[in-house]
């Protein structure tokens, strides 16, 4: 999947949808919703809030509604594990949670949680006829249009460990005029948990001229067929970043060469391996010790295999690099190819102190004034 | 999963294993043989033939065959697509190929294969009560023992493609006094037609002391329980390297960084990154027009997150680093911690031409003597 953010991206606030078809079938959409509202980021990221539908009136409380599905269409092949729910509005898929998918603590790791996000996205294009080759539609081949990923929002309350079955939930819902707001949850399907919240922005980049498009017709007239018009599953954070704040990057880590396992389909570097590139220029006792709890990416430029690339992470409000035994961490970063070749990526993640550590002795009281990794 | 090979590896044959319990139960797995028996790698890597019991004897030839299924104990959370099968010699599961695990040729790369070989021998080991915790059964954990791969062959017919639905047989025989054979076919499921064969030896490693162990009593028995009395899927190639060949690695690439998300639950290298790390010291020409047709690592030693790597990669038979239009060209590779920490793999290769490209002019005649990647 190719990414991209522009200008245009941020001239379209998340709110405003045009009206969409969701009607009275929201209710595994709502449930998820209503099943877990305690959790709200106080980083710039926040729950979508049923504020445009009354779930109640809509009888979606009832703790049963997860197996109130209606069948839709499906046009991706499949295991019997993927389906439209909601006359169409809701594409649902579940997956179980593989061991090479875990990292060190058992647990999936933030880039499992992005492939997946990713991978039922497509799921979704493909079953309402917009991805036939990996691409588009047949009518964006034609034009040599190709969907790009622009920006990506994601909270997650608790990654799911291995073996776990998770329950996919994504909706579709309008961003502008030229872009698709991919709305996603992931449920434990043992435990009917929101484990994550997420949205992804999407939009049409012409493969020839490098440039971004507006929807061909049909497209948009498909688009328009499954747009739900709720707010989207993660608030977007609008807070510009202060010149101050981006110029103090204190932990870099230079010489990232891109593997040939990075490339994706589109021969470029797969968008969702940025996190992994990320990280490693976050410090040591970070990456041990705390969780990605939520973050927001944002995407400039394609990266290929030849690129050589560093990363930059800045942490945010701690003094002189002392990192306390506190429960959050915030962090500032940037992925850029190296020499000057210009930012690849832009994020915030905000880190939370991993249960078992936040149990212990308070003791985790580390250096980082000399910058290393 | 960690991995290493020693010395004693090299003492068990692939053949001569202890008696089975396979008897008239072999219909899936012989079926599988019987499917696809024209392809033989003329590389060290031979498909198994039926010596030991005739398939049509047990009326294995039917076409049915694969759906003949006899349902066995389960012990792994699933989503329906895992079964016991054939007596419960047999561990069988399903996966469709996701967009994230396909490369820019748009079918799966070669880790994304390894990746289902070690998940499904460890789904296999988890439901016959040998990995309670990713690790070992509870008897391995009281004694801090843990599994480690040692050897791992595959033959690759044809890398299934986005979206198609593979179903993966793996049943366990003995390798020597203390190692496991997990056999292992990919078997797409619309065609029928068998994609991958694949061998890992696993062996067993003291936590504590780093060396490896006999197996308890306890597995031992559990194990032969299982045993199916058949040659390994996968031929070992046998053939020791010469210190000549093993010295020519014209091609280099040095300072290989592990990320974070390389690792796995053992907080080491996973050993199926390994070889993602060999094909970045692989000339870019072979990476873009071949595939890799068969493979044989050999693991020596774990990897943490802080060593740096360098991959080495010799080509056989190639006069003066002149790669023709050949349809195969083969391998060595080394895999070493930088500064002399010693070898942490060593393999073999072998690339076929891909399809698309053998159909061509016949024109990619290109220079590797400059040993640049």
């Amino acid at each position: 999947m190719n990414m991209l953010a522009t200008a245009f991206m941020n001239s379209s606030p998340f709110h405003g949808m045009p009206s969409g078809k969701l009607g009275s079938h929201t209710g595994n959409l709502l449930a998820h919703t209503m099943i877990n509202t305690k959790h709200v980021s106080n980083w710039g990221l926040q729950y979508k809030a049923p504020t445009k539908v009354d779930a109640k009136k809509l009888g979606a409380l009832d703790s049963n509604i997860l197996d109130q599905e209606k069948e839709g269409p499906n046009m991706v092949s499949d295991l019997g594990l993927r389906k439209m729910i909601q006359d169409g509005f809701i594409f649902q898929e579940k997956v179980c949670i593989r061991y090479y998918e875990v990292g060190p603590d058992q647990t999936a790791s933030v880039e499992t949680v992005m492939n997946h996000l990713l991978e039922t996205s497509v799921n979704h294009m493909k079953t309402i006829g917009l991805m036939h080759d990996g691409f588009g539609s047949e009518e964006m081949s034609k034009n040599n249009l190709t969907w790009v990923v622009a920006k990506t929002h994601m909270v997650v309350d608790r990654y799911p460990t291995w073996g776990d079955i998770v329950q996919i939930d994504t909706w579709k819902s309008a961003h502008g005029k030229n872009g698709v707001c991919c709305n996603l949850t992931f449920c434990d399907c043992k435990t009917g948990e929101i484990l994550v919240r997420a949205s992804s922005i999407w939009v049409m980049l012409n493969k020839n001229t490098r440039k971004l498009s507006k929807f061909p017709n049909m497209v948009r007239a498909k688009l328009e067929q499954c747009f739900v018009d709720t707010l989207p599953t993660v608030k977007e954070d609008t807070r510009t970043w202060s010149e101050e704040a981006e110029n103090i990057y204190e932990h870099i880590c230079k010489g990232l060469m891109p593997r040939w396992s990075d490339l994706d389909i589109n021969q470029h570097v797969n968008h969702v391996k940025y996190i992994g590139l990320v990280i490693e220029s976050v410090p040591k006792p970070i990456v041990e010790n705390y969780e990605i709890h939520s973050l927001t990416l944002e995407y400039f430029r394609e990266c290929t295999k030849d690129n050589v690339l560093q990363s930059l992470t800045s942490i945010l409000g701690n003094d002189k690099g002392i990192i306390a035994n506190v429960h959050f961490v915030d962090c500032h970063h940037l992925l850029q190819i190296g020499g000057g070749g210009g930012n690849i990526m832009k994020g915030r993640t905000r880190w939370r102190l991993k249960h078992s550590k936040s149990q212990g002795s308070g003791a985790s009281v580390r250096s980082l004034a000399n910058g290393s990794v």
